[in-house]
């Protein structure tokens, strides 16, 4: 079994350099390397590792603190915030991990929602495998980390 | 303009009573009175009034509490959370509300992800405009209330 791939990037984030948005001692924010909307990247809040009840509510000043960085980094008013619990309701990753959407149209709805037939249209359309270029990538995390930078 | 659904609530939950599954000073827990999936009820947890940070930050615990209790009464391992912040993300009631519907099967996830799809469908098909009636509201409520007042 490969390892993790959040485990991997959050012990050698520096490798990751154009996905790591903001981290502090117990999360990491990265780019989704797969998905886009029409007005930029999807951030995806992930703990560092099992956290007590305290450092868990700390999440949700940062899913608001990161949701306001996107909305300037995109000019999205819209932010779609979701994540699945076991794989009933949609979870393929199994490290905890919450995603915000920047939404403009319905269709950033959409991937916001069925991630999987956003995966479907990039596997017929033979899109690069891994997905998002990393100048793309890049350029989707310095708008949010210019943001956190200048705010 | 007629007064927010969820303020109607908070002042008086005794008269919803098929509808509130829980309720403590900060939040309260209804069942959506237009949606289902294919086991249960889906839960919207509701801050009552403009929380602090601090007390925001209860709501990691609550949604952690609510799903498990979910996951008990409806015997179901998945659950789906999401929240929408302003209309281009698809927010149709403009008072904080995170959903938590339980997952078994694909289509569980669809109507997690598009309600709007399911009230189309809904309103095609002639669906008593209220949508789930009042004993099916009270049931679904009632199977979280005995796990949360059994355990």
């Amino acid at each position: 079994m490969s390892p993790c791939r959040f485990c991997e990037i959050i012990n050698e984030p520096k490798k990751a350099n154009e996905e790591v948005v903001f981290e502090n001692e117990h999360f990491i924010v990265l780019l989704d390397k797969y998905r886009q909307t029409s007005i930029g990247g999807i951030c995806l809040i992930v703990p560092k590792f099992e956290l007590d009840e305290y450092e868990a509510s700390e999440i949700i000043n940062l899913i608001s603190f990161i949701g306001k960085k996107m909305q300037e980094a995109y000019s999205a008013r819209g932010i779609r915030v979701w994540t699945a619990i076991n794989k009933e309701a949609g979870q393929s990753i199994f490290h905890c991990h919450i995603h915000l959407v920047p939404c403009s149209r319905f269709m950033d709805r959409l991937t916001a929602m069925i991630p999987g037939i956003y995966d479907i249209l990039r596997r017929i359309s033979k899109l690069n495998k891994s997905a998002l270029n990393s100048e793309r990538l890049f350029e989707y995390a310095e708008k949010i980390r210019i943001q956190i930078n200048t705010n």
